[in-house]
């Protein structure tokens, strides 16, 4: 019997994940009706990881009522994968969509964030798996640490919760009132951005403005986070200051670090490692992943080439079925990409391409699976 | 040792079928260098169609200095491939870039087309295929058939040669004074089109404005036709009214049958023909066809088309590498085409999209070739 294995990224805006599998997955049974077919949704950290974990290797979704962005309660949830791993995406308690209009990058608060990594710790999870996309917040990840026992107190040692714009008050922090039961537990961040903490290419200044913030809360929230960092030195021993990754969610890849342990990992590669992918690969016929637009930038550690990492030391064919196909995609071949083809079947822009994404990739897919099997695969 | 079959249609306006061959074989060969490369430029009967057919199978281009549309001396060529086959292209004596701005359907002349035939003739060839494409002449063929000895009477009994406006004073046609060799060489007009010679589809109406002539005009060459067919029946006995593909280049379709017992090909056919493209596909392990656009209409008769019904009777692979693929591509498969790939790679309108052409023909092709060979060719 032939194998498949399909493990894309969303084409951002026009197809996620989930979609892509399928078109890809009724395009192969036309041609080889009793194949084996994997098909792994790709998480990437945001809105939809949980159910991209769920999708790939099944679980249960847990309800869990917690504070939002504002403090306010919120229906989230988080998923718990086969062997006690959950699954967060902090998006379920501090993402953008809960603010809708009411963007505040100096007032929301991650707390709902580790509300929901008790709850996950409580039932007895060993291992966590946070997804750190579209955030509200820029707390550098204080309130997540609060839900969970930290204490952060002012000059006048009283104890706080720190948002964005009070940071800088941070005077020291103690985690001895954390669950023991945290000790044992893995805690992976999924974190595809290189941003530092702070400074021009920081949290604060790359991020800040699409939550809401103006350049003068810019500067703030930057001091807050290199201040928050200063403490973080002092009291706890780590250095977030020049972690790469550390300006992610609002500082939150940098508290994951600081307050959790947490590794900040690729999120493919989280993702390779969650769904067992080199065991999957085992016996596969062929492997196809995807993205919007293939080129220099993807090479630098997105979907297709986390994946063709693992097919190439396999020696499984992968077959890149993308958006757009930029320039210099030489090193993709050389990373284990065995091709690479476009969905663009007529020659018209992107506005009038979206729209038929579906379509196109459906016909591209059919026509690969067409060659395969007359090249009598 | 690997065999490829190379034998796409031009992508109008873009690339030549000899540019598109070139492409495609250096793309095999960095893959498979040790292959045997069979390019087939294909001839679509117009300008270049000569050289297509040289390049294909080799033979001799021979100069003639014969008369242009306006009967002034030309520097004009026909070409004899290996076994006596002349290749004549009409617009090489008769064709619209020779009157550049001097568009005149109703004033010019086939009858250079008759002097390479004669010449041809006289060289002994025993069969001559005709290029019916880009002509500047709507003389229904009477130029060309004067050339070669046939003797137009008016109802005064002068001689003389008709041109399109002056089609409808024929009174009598003579063939009696052809060259008696005639009888034993097969003619071939290559002609894609199904025009008849009169009407709203017919040569005057459809192709008559873009050779100059103006609506009035127009109904005037469409009647000087009409004529010519009544007088065609009455003297040579043949019925070219409701003849498909009389209209081609000026009636010049419906006059290669009358003056000439011309048999009407598409030009695919007539090309596999000549090449011997039934021989070339033993041993072939895949053949790559294309065009600029493969839709519906392409499925009428055109090269992919033509190129798949051979292969799917010999058993080889097709692969149709186009500019576009249109909806309702299925009847495609059914014919033969194994899979369909468009070289379009980004999404971007035609207009950037053809100065790229070549760019993403290559890069089309040697991902085609990295899957051909990473499965184990």
């Amino acid at each position: 019997m032939h194998k498949f294995i399909l493990i894309p990224d969303s084409f951002k805006g026009t197809m996620s994940s989930s979609e892509i599998c399928a078109v890809m997955e009724q395009a192969i049974r036309r041609h080889v009706p009793d194949a084996q077919v994997c098909g792994v949704p790709v998480a990437d950290g945001g809105e939809g990881s949980v159910d991209a974990f769920l999708g790939a290797v099944g679980g249960e979704k847990v309800d869990a009522r917690v504070q939002g962005p504002w403090g306010e309660d919120v229906d989230a949830f988080y998923g718990v994968l086969p062997g006690g791993v959950a699954v967060i995406e902090m998006a379920a308690a501090a993402g953008l969509p809960l603010v809708g209009e009411r963007r505040s990058a100096e007032q929301t608060t991650t707390y709902g964030v580790g509300q929901l990594m008790r709850l996950a710790l409580e039932r007895g999870c060993k291992k966590i798996i946070m997804g750190l996309g579209g955030s509200a917040t820029n707390d550098g990840g204080c309130g997540a640490a609060a839900a969970m026992g930290a204490v952060f107190r002012d000059d006048c040692g009283q104890a706080f919760v720190p948002v964005g714009a009070t940071l800088s008050r941070i005077d020291s922090i103690d985690l001895s009132g954390m669950p023991k039961e945290l000790a044992g537990v893995e805690i992976v961040a999924m974190c595809d951005i290189d941003n530092p903490l702070c400074g021009e290419l920081g949290a604060a200044h790359v991020f800040g403005p699409q939550k809401g913030a103006d350049p003068a809360m810019v500067e703030l929230l930057d001091a807050g986070l290199a201040h928050m960092a200063g403490i973080v030195k002092k009291d706890l021993g780590r250095d977030i200051l020049s972690l790469h990754g550390a300006g992610a969610a609002g500082g939150m890849g940098g508290g994951m670090v600081a307050y959790f342990g947490a590794q900040l990992q690729m999120g493919i590669e989280t993702v390779l490692d969650t769904v067992g992918f080199d065991a999957l690969l085992d016996g596969a016929d062929m492997v196809f992943s995807g993205e919007g637009k293939i080129d220099f930038q993807s090479l630098l550690g997105k979907v297709v080439i986390g994946v063709a990492r693992r097919t190439k030391r396999a020696g499984v064919p992968l077959i890149a079925v993308v958006g757009d196909i930029g320039d210099n995609i030489d090193a993709a071949y050389e990373a284990g990409v065995s091709a690479i083809f476009s969905i663009n079947r007529v020659a018209v822009p992107y506005q009038q391409a979206r729209t038929r994404a579906k379509n196109d990739l459906a016909l591209t897919m059919d026509n690969l699976m067409r060659f395969f099997t007359r090249m009598g695969l």
